[in-house]
């Protein structure tokens, strides 16, 4: 077996072709009151805005589009917490196929729920005792449906790259160079893209991984330079963010891209989500509001900088958002 | 006395140019959910990222920036349930001059502590018993200070309807007509500035105020055709949105542009208050949602058409916001 080729600039503008009839382009957002309590001047892509309310349904929908016509019945397999789940139920909704989900027993209620809603069926798995990718390759191989991997693949981070084609765009566009780029990393896969379109327009531009504090998988792998685990046992309220370890080929890319990584601790993403309530306006879901955090924190040298901040997704239950913003 | 002039279109582009420097230009935004829901192919224009959290700040801003530079160390004025209250000390702090702002007892806490942290002195007083319009007069007289009205003003309505020329100029270079416009409607200045600035570019649109079911003051006005107070005696959740009569200025310009008045029950508001938290990804007010809500409860024939609604802004308390999104 062959190791699949690295994706390129070329793919990731050769994905937001595919993704331009059905992705919403999330154009930067900026606020006073953002840019005043850091001292930063700030850029937010808000990827909450995306279709299915994360940025990932730009790598599924580029990933399901690859699939020839003649495999498309047969339908496709993914295995996700919640917004990759929702990415392919919509982009196999759009394109016409059927898709299982396996999702964690445990899950947000309101991240199943939209899975539902877009037609796919939806396995759930115990987080503790069961292997997701197990689960799925078992149907995967009973269908004969193809799986979709939520971060290691070619044409899913081709597909999250458009984000960071995006940014880039939307930078040349106002005329403006950005000193750091910050985006949340779970398996790495919005990272890789990302840093593949910004350093090939804004090779100067500084990469930051964001990740809970005790899961900063990213953060060890990039400071040794080999993939790590983290050695996080309970959980974080970032859902979305629970990968063990990097991606094989994300890792690849962002080894090579990436200056490094920041955290923030469960506490400083809850007063993040309330921020971007109170001052932003934008419902963001705590794994979505990391790179958030760690700016407000100070755990990024942003004073007097550009900043771009991914707020990567919003999909958060109803009772935990009450929760965090009253604190 | 002469009567003040209406503000023209010409008025629009000159508050433009004023608002420039300090003004977030709210790019419309679009959301398939939302799409589908309808059936029509809506645009959002969403005042809630606006500086202060609502469009208040635009026709704020452009009357502080009319006072003469001698008349501003005796500083401004403005009675106010929140909104206008915060536009108008953010835009008294960025010009530096003192304000007061003359509020309910009873406004949300967020309003009042938004207001104090833009440098305002905030005076309460009882929405049942006292006369705020009387009070805010003998404070303005005792210190030389220049009332601003809340909507019944040239530079207030010119102000306000940069978000009419925002969304002509958004509209124009996606190269699409919209059928209808709807907006919320308080004292009406909101409306009459869009209706102006909407007008001169796209004549046939068709232009809706949006209010909470009961507080119906346009809808009666546009119908008879002459200024109509409500009849409610209640509260609403939309405490933005409960003027008791059109302004005589913004009813001139909205009874001769504004094709007539939907409106929405509490019940409809939240109902689209929790869709903005769970599809949009916005935030949003209650009374920032009663053109959404007319929307998606089917008050206005918007299937198959092009649609733009304004969401003219998102402070709201956290315990309220709580409630409305767990129903």
């Amino acid at each position: 077996m062959t190791d699949p080729v690295l994706p390129t600039f070329a793919d990731i503008e050769a994905a937001a072709r595919t993704l331009a009839p059905v992705a919403v382009r999330t154009r930067m957002l900026s606020s006073p009151a953002l840019d005043e309590r850091t001292g930063a001047r700030v850029f937010l892509k808000p990827e909450v805005l995306q279709r299915t309310g994360s940025f990932k349904f730009r790598g599924a929908f580029n990933k399901l589009s690859s699939i020839p016509e003649s495999q498309r019945a047969a339908g496709v397999v993914a295995f996700s917490s919640g917004n990759h789940a929702q990415g392919v139920a919509a982009a196999a909704q759009l394109l016409n196929m059927p898709a299982v989900i396996v999702m964690p027993s445990d899950a947000p209620v309101s991240k199943r729920e939209r899975t539902k809603s877009y037609g796919a069926e939806v396995v759930l798995y115990d987080r503790d005792t069961e292997d997701r990718e197990q689960i799925a390759r078992a149907i995967a191989g009973q269908r004969g449906a193809v799986l979709v991997p939520p971060f290691d693949d070619p044409k899913v981070i081709a597909g999250q790259g458009t984000v960071g084609l995006e940014i880039a765009e939307g930078l040349m566009h106002l005329g403006v160079t950005s000193d750091l780029v910050a985006a949340p990393a779970s398996g790495g896969g919005l990272m890789a893209g990302i840093a593949l379109a910004i350093k090939h327009r804004f090779p100067q531009t500084g990469l930051l991984t964001a990740e809970p504090e005790g899961f900063d998988d990213h953060a060890r792998s990039l400071n040794s330079g080999r993939r790590q685990p983290h050695h996080a046992e309970g959980r974080t309220i970032c859902d979305a963010l629970m990968a063990s370890i990097p991606g094989e080929l994300t890792f690849a890319i962002n080894q090579r891209l990436v200056a490094g990584g920041v955290t923030a601790s469960d506490a400083e993403v809850a007063e993040a989500v309330a921020f971007a309530f109170r001052e932003l306006k934008l419902v963001v879901e705590p794994g979505g509001a990391v790179a958030l955090a760690a700016l407000l924190a100070g755990r990024m040298d942003a004073r007097g900088k550009t900043v771009v901040i991914v707020l990567s997704g919003g999909n958060v239950d109803a009772e935990l958002y009450a929760r965090l913003i009253r604190q």
